[in-house]
């Protein structure tokens, strides 16, 4: 379903592809390879994807849409990069990260350099609108960041909190995705707000699905160690039901208050998944799937519309 | 002297200050506090005084001039930053760094989000060039940076290399902030051109000066241990020249073959001390500062340019 999806918009795909190679085909050697590794291998392209067929669903004018569909993916990589030096994660994607092999000085500067490039795409795209959206979402980002690092080890967290924290972390890109999508499209204004609402709906369900896949989710299929968030002591919707669920005695609580040790984190897996508890984090995941649908049948009824439906869909149900 | 030119433009400076403490005025306790501190403390302000100097030759719009100097000033902040995150440098302008206050991940997002800012800075001119000389201004001072870190204990450097260099790191925003203030200052073509020029010989000047003084400043005056660019194994004209005139057996030479000891920082900075090389390594300086005013004459006779000349002159003369 998801490869029909991809193959309807795969020359505009193609297109995205070609600025990302643009946007480093400087002459730097050797300072250009981590740059080029950054950007290339296994990523989905999500952001892009969604950029282009919130754009399609109206009046669509390809060439700003195909540049902000790179600046989001650039600005996507970028925070990646800068990710997985902050966490100091020697694994993504089933690869070494860029801060593994070349160190956490290159990593700083190979991100530093494609949110430059992002910016860059933004602004020509022709909309100053376009610039000004992407830094604030850039912004939202950082605090989502701040609030995760700075909460790490933080046991008393809401379930709003959470929310709130993986808005700020994924939904954001994702609804200025479907929202820049829609608006260089020409939609009128009432439908960018529905397909904004829908990005920032999907991103919650999309976030909920990594998170459990952290606890279910093999090491192959993931591309990273499982109980990854654990381990860096990020509280996350699983380990939230342990330790409701189990307020005396439970791992969650051991590896926050006692410090990470791998014993507990196996056991904490082991929890949820004999459990109701993953079960009713799917429960929660498909509502905010279902939520990001609801408001899509008054769009135009054409393939774009259909594609975006099956792509919520299909991030409940994915297994990496 | 310097302060009658900050005095000329005190009230400008004054509103650039405003605009960077609301550029960091968010919601985001605890995680204000580092943002706060990197943008305070004693940074000349350098930036945003040649941008406000350069529009006031012409026709002074405040607004965009005034956001564009708080832009770059961030940028400027951003880097210096990430810089420090880089080196693992624990002091700067006689303070602790963010990085050696709040740990390596914190840095890294304080610069990403001050980033953010500049560019949303740069967008809020309402001329889309801005975002765009300031992304691409940003992509030279990371290549430069990758430059910089690339050829770490590389002895096999050109003055040449070590002048593109500086100019990559150092003139690129000193020029942009001259180039950006002529523009929305109405400034004709041509004087916008000699406006960037200034800026850009100004640059080498003050890193040339900058480097002299890594050997010969006084740690209080620098802010900063002397010597750190050899212990960073960053090849400067002193230590090029040092090499030069004792090929065989010399400090720098040991420090970047055999490695860094204090013992060699020491002797280095004696030798620069004891012969003619700070003096040559001056008139390098002077050369760079009198090329910067060289075309100023054919600007509008009025206290900016007077400031500008000062400038070039100060920058040379200049104790840290």
């Amino acid at each position: 379903m998801i490869d029909v999806i991809y193959r309807s918009i795969q020359e505009e795909l193609a297109q995205v592809e070609d600025k990302l190679k643009a946007a480093i085909d400087i002459t730097l050697p050797p300072q250009i390879e981590p740059l080029y590794y950054s950007l290339s291998g296994s990523g989905k392209r999500a952001r892009p994807v969604l950029a282009l067929l919130a754009g399609k669903l109206y009046d669509y004018n390809a060439e700003p849409i195909l540049s902000m569909a790179a600046a989001i993916e650039l600005l996507h990589t970028a925070t990646l990069v800068h990710d997985d030096t902050i966490d100091q994660s020697p694994i993504r994607r089933n690869k070494p990260t860029v801060n593994k092999l070349w160190g956490q000085e290159t990593a700083i500067l190979v991100g530093d350099y494609l949110f430059a490039k992002a910016m860059e795409y933004a602004a020509s795209t022709g909309y100053s609108q376009m610039v000004k959206l992407l830094t604030q979402t850039l912004q939202v980002i950082i605090r989502g960041e701040l609030n995760q690092y700075f909460n790490a080890f933080n046991l008393r967290q809401t379930r709003q909190q959470y929310i709130e924290r993986i808005a700020q972390k994924t939904s954001s890109l994702l609804s200025l995705a479907t929202q820049t999508g829609a608006i260089l499209g020409h939609a009128p204004e009432r439908s960018v707000e529905i397909l904004r609402e829908y990005g920032y709906n999907l991103g919650i369900a999309f976030q909920i699905v990594d998170d459990i896949l952290d606890f279910v989710g093999t090491e192959e299929e993931m591309g990273k160690p499982t109980g990854s968030d654990l381990a860096q002591g990020t509280l996350t919707l699983p380990a939230m039901l342990i330790l409701n669920y189990y307020p005396k005695d439970n791992p969650v609580k051991k590896i926050f208050e006692n410090g990470v040790d791998q014993n507990s984190i196996k056991q904490a897996i082991e929890i949820a998944k004999n459990s109701t508890i993953i079960q009713e984090c799917y429960q929660v995941a498909s509502e905010y799937s279902s939520k990001a649908c609801r408001n899509l049948e008054s769009l135009p009824d054409n393939t774009s519309r259909q594609s975006l439906i099956e792509i919520a869909d299909y991030v409940v149900n994915r297994k990496r």
